[in-house]
């Protein structure tokens, strides 16, 4: 449901989270673009995806608000520098400072959820993402990611 | 590492969870036991969990602070109880309320991470965990956990 994810134009050799690698055939494949001035990522979550039967683990959830967060701060950047997914252009690859999540319900299985943020710029490297995660139009949790651009010893390993 | 965990005797209906259910053959299995007055527990990522070449993707570590703080508090308040995990008394269960996660450090792949566990009680049904995860004797994370109680409705499904 998102034609231009931010994830699609990630360097090859930063394409291999669990998450949101695109070449983690393992991971979640997350994709995240934007919808208006909001960021959204949907995944439908696999039936071993499992809490107690019937419910999503809360894994899974802090893993999407977590991905869904940088990507999300991704997207933001390379706007403000004047870039679209689709551009093809090279984005800004950002790491997570720190995660915080309220379940506010229990979240049903077999359902997509969509993770919707919004991105407040709290340092010129460093960006706040606010996220609700909606099953079947119900927030079930809220999350703030602390994302920082990624520092160059990352990029060295 | 961990002798007698707590996840072992849960009850059947609630041992499918992803992270941490001994019967759910897909996910991580996480075991839960005391060392002392804390609580640990030990998990080696998979090659797939990755985040960037080499290091460990920030859902596992959400995930592992997750299970890790809902089996400390169950160990607590089971000991609180006048039980340990080897009586084979089944145990209460928690939902997780909050979840928060500073990330300190790159979390390097190919070691066994260690998460270790302090539970504070805030209320009779509710318990604050925090959470310090190691890898090779350095902290790569930070979480405090809010568990409650599992409610009955959760039960009921």
């Amino acid at each position: 449901m998102i034609k231009h994810a931010i994830q699609d134009v990630y360097p090859e050799d930063l394409a291999h989270c669990y998450g949101c690698g695109r070449l983690n055939e393992s991971g979640h494949q997350f994709r995240t673009g934007w919808e208006g001035n909001q960021t959204a990522t949907y995944y439908k979550p696999e039936a071993e995806h499992t809490a107690i039967p019937g419910f999503v683990y809360g894994g899974l959830l802090a893993s999407l608000i977590d991905c869904h967060g940088t990507g999300s701060a991704s997207l933001f950047l390379h706007r403000k520098n004047g870039h679209e997914p689709e551009d093809g252009v090279e984005p800004p690859r950002f790491v997570t400072a720190s995660l915080e999540i309220k379940f506010t319900k229990p979240t049903p299985q077999n359902e997509t959820l969509k993770a919707v943020g919004t991105v407040e710029e709290i340092h010129p490297k460093k960006f706040k993402i606010h996220t609700e995660v909606y099953a079947h139009d119900e927030v079930v949790a809220a999350g703030v990611v602390v994302a920082a651009v990624m520092p160059d010893t990352f990029k060295a390993k």
